[in-house]
C-alpha cells in the first residue's frame, strides 16, 4: 500500500489514533501494553512525516499476525549474555517490542561496561531505526541501531540484488530541543521518490537506480522494474554489506537472501536481524558537558552561512522534528490508509473508530 | 604536493623504500621502532594504490617534526580508563604510532568486555583509517576506526565549510584471502578526482562539489575554489557530523573548526581526534564460523551477476588488495615524490638512497 499520489487526506488527533490502532492490535491478539507500544511507534513515525513507517503498516502487521509469520510474544528470549554482548531471539515478535527491549538491555550493559551491544535474530520490522538510537540518547548514551533487509541493491556494476538498503541510525545525547539523530537508508534514494518521479513523468538522476540488467537509467519506470542503487556507489554498498553481516552474523540470524520480502507471502516470517549499540558517555566524560557541546555544535550548523535561496540548514533529525512540531498533535492520513484502518476495525469488530467521519473528507479533513 | 598528472615514475622495492624512509625519520629524531612503524604504514598505503596516504606525506611529517607541531613521543598517555572505555592523549605524536597503540588497547578491552572504545585527543594524521580497522579484524574483532579533519564540506544548502570529509573504516574478520574492509571518506568524491577532471578539461557531476558560495557547479576549477559535497547529500553530511562529535567529544579533544589544516602552518599542531572501536566476535559466536561466513558472503558478491561490460564486482577492500597484489612488492613513485625524498635524504644526511638512480627514469623506471 502506498500513500503517494493521493490527494484526499483525513486529519485525526494522534492520541485518538494511537488508542484506535492499539485496539486493532488488541483485537488481533496482542496484550494491551504491547499494542500501545506498537501503535505509539507507528503514529510517532506519522507525526515525524515518515508515513512509510507509520500506521499504513497496520494491515501488513495484522495480516502477518493472523497468518502466523509474526508471533504474539511480546519479548525476545536471551540466547547468550557475555559481558557487554547479548544475543536475543525475537521469535518473530513485532520488532517495535523487541527493539525497545534490546536497546534497553544495550543501555544497561553500556552503563556497566562502557558499551553494550545487543543483536537480535528472528526479528521483524521495527519501524524507524532512529527510534531506538534516540531511546539510547535519552538515557545518556550514544545510540546506534541498524538492521538488514532482503537484498534490494546490486554491488556497483552488478546486475542482481545482493544487499538490502539496510538502515543505520546514530543519535547523540543533546541539551538542545532538537534531537540529534541520523537515520539513513543505504540506498541513494527511496523507492517512493522514484514512484513520485514516475507519476510526474520526470527523469531521475543516474545515480538513483539501474535497470533489471544493471544498466544505467533515468527512466523511473525502468528503475522501478530494476534496482535501487547504493548511496554514493561503493560507499553505500560497503556500509550496507557491513550492516548485513554484522546484524546477521553476530546474532547467528538471517542475512543476505535469507531475509524474506516484507510484502511477500505473509505466512512466511520476514526473519531480519537487528543490531543495537549503546555507548555510555559518562564512561568518557561528563554527560552534561557532552550534551551542551552537541547542542552548541548543532546550532553552529543551523546558523551557518547559507547558499542563495536556501531558507534553513538542518542538522540530522531536524526535518523530522520540524514536521512533528508542525503536526501539532494531529496526523494527516491518506484516504487509502483511513479506508484500510476502517476495514480492519470492521473485520476485527473494533468500535469507536475515530476515522469513521473522516474517510470521506469529513469535518476533520 | 600532488601526485596527479605526473607521467614519470620510478619503481623501488617496498622493503628498500621502508628502510630508506625509516632512516629519514630516524634522522629526523624518531627512535628506530617508531620510524619503521611509520615508514611501513606509508609504504603499505602506496602498495595499496593509495598514494595520497603514502610516502608523499614524508616531507610534511618531517617538516612538522622539525617545527615542533608533531612531537617525537612514540606513545599516547592514558587519560582515563573505565571498563571498556579508554581516553588517550596523543600529545601530537605521529598518528601511525598512537593509532596502532589505541587499537591494540581497544582489542584488549574488547576481549575483556565485548567492546573496547579508545578515543584519542591531540592526535595527528594516522594514514588510512582502514589500517586500524584491519588490525582489529586480524585479532578476531570487528574493527571500526574514524577521525575528524578540519571543516571542508558545507551542510546541504550551506555556503561555508562546517564538517570534515571525516573517514570511517569498518573491517570484519574473514577466512578469505581478501581483507573485508570498508574505508570511506564522507565526501562524495575526493579532491584528487576533481583535479584530474580539471586537467582533462572535463565537467564534474553536480553532486561532487559546490562553488565558494554554495552554488551548484560542474566546473572543476570552481569546485576546487569551492567546497567538496558530502557523499549522498544529507547522509554523508550526517555521518560526518556524527563522526566529528564522537571523535572530538568522547576524547575531550578538538572538533569542528578546532582541528587545524594539515597543510597549513607546520608550526601549528593539526590536533585532530580519533576513535577506535573493537568488538570481540567471540563474545557473540564462534570466530571461525564468523570468518567462514564472511568469506562466503564476499564470494557471493564477487561472483554475482554483472552488468554488460563489467569485468569484476568488488567487495569493500578488494580494489586496494588487487593493487597490492599487482604491485608485487614494488612501489611506483611519482618523480616529484622521488625528488622530495632525495632532497630530504640530502638535507638530513641519510646515505644509501635507493631512489638516487631512479629519479631521472633510471634502470628501475
Amino acid at each position: 500500500m502506498s500513500a503517494q499520489g493521493r490527494t484526499t487526506a483525513s486529519s485525526v488527533a494522534a492520541n485518538e489514533l494511537i488508542d484506535f490502532v492499539s485496539r486493532l492490535f488488541v483485537a488481533a491478539g496482542l496484550p494491551d501494553h504491547a499494542a500501545s507500544e506498537v501503535a505509539g511507534g507507528l503514529v510517532e513515525a506519522d507525526l515525524d512525516g515518515l508515513s512509510s513507517h507509520g500506521v499504513m503498516l497496520a494491515d501488513m502487521y495484522i495480516d502477518r499476525l493472523r497468518k502466523g509469520s509474526v508471533l504474539r510474544n511480546t519479548s525476545a528470549a536471551v540466547v547468550s549474555e557475555r559481558n557487554g554482548a547479548v544475543v536475543l531471539d525475537a521469535g518473530h515478535a513485532l520488532g517495535h517490542l523487541t527493539g525497545r527491549q534490546a536497546m534497553t538491555i544495550a543501555v544497561e550493559k553500556a552503563n556497566q561496561f562502557a558499551t553494550g551491544i545487543v543483536t537480535v535474530r528472528h526479528g521483524f520490522h521495527f519501524g524507524t531505526a532512529g527510534r531506538y538510537a534516540r531511546q539510547a540518547a535519552q538515557a545518556g548514551c550514544i545510540g546506534i541501531a541498524m538492521c538488514n533487509t532482503r537484498p534490494l541493491m546490486p554491488a556497483p556494476g552488478g546486475a542482481e540484488r545482493v544487499v538490502g538498503n539496510n538502515p543505520l541510525a546514530i543519535a547523540l545525547p543533546t541539551a538542545g530541543e532538537i534531537p540529534v539523530v541520523l537515520d539513513m537508508a543505504t540506498s541513494e534514494a527511496a523507492m517512493g521518490k522514484i514512484r513520485m518521479a514516475e507519476k510526474a513523468k520526470e527523469a531521475i538522476p543516474l545515480n538513483w537506480a539501474v535497470t533489471v540488467n544493471g544498466e544505467p537509467t533515468t527512466n523511473p519506470t525502468e528503475a522501478i522494474a530494476g534496482m535501487l542503487l547504493p548511496a554514493s556507489g561503493a560507499k553505500g554498498f560497503g556500509l550496507s554489506f557491513m550492516i548485513d553481516l554484522m546484524c546477521g552474523l553476530l546474532s547467528h540470524g538471517a542475512f543476505g537472501p535469507q531475509v524474506q520480502p516484507l510484502y511477500g507471502d505473509f505466512a512466511v516470517p520476514y526473519d531480519c536481524s537487528h543490531l543495537f549499540i549503546a555507548v555510555d558517555v559518562a564512561h568518557f566524560c561528563d554527560v552534561g558537558w557532552f550534551r551542551q557541546q552537541v547542542a552548541a555544535a548543532a546550532e553552529r550548523i543551523r546558523n551557518g552561512k547559507r547558499a542563495a535561496g536556501v531558507e534553513h540548514l538542518f542538522i540530522p533529525g531536524e526535518p523530522e522534528w520540524r514536521r512533528h512540531q508542525a503536526a501539532k498533535g494531529k496526523v494527516k492520513l491518506d484516504s487509502a490508509v483511513s479506508i484500510m484502518l476502517t476495514r480492519l476495525a470492521n473485520e476485527l469488530g473494533v468500535p469507536n473508530n475515530p476515522l469513521r467521519n473522516t474517510t470521506k473528507e469529513g469535518p476533520h479533513a
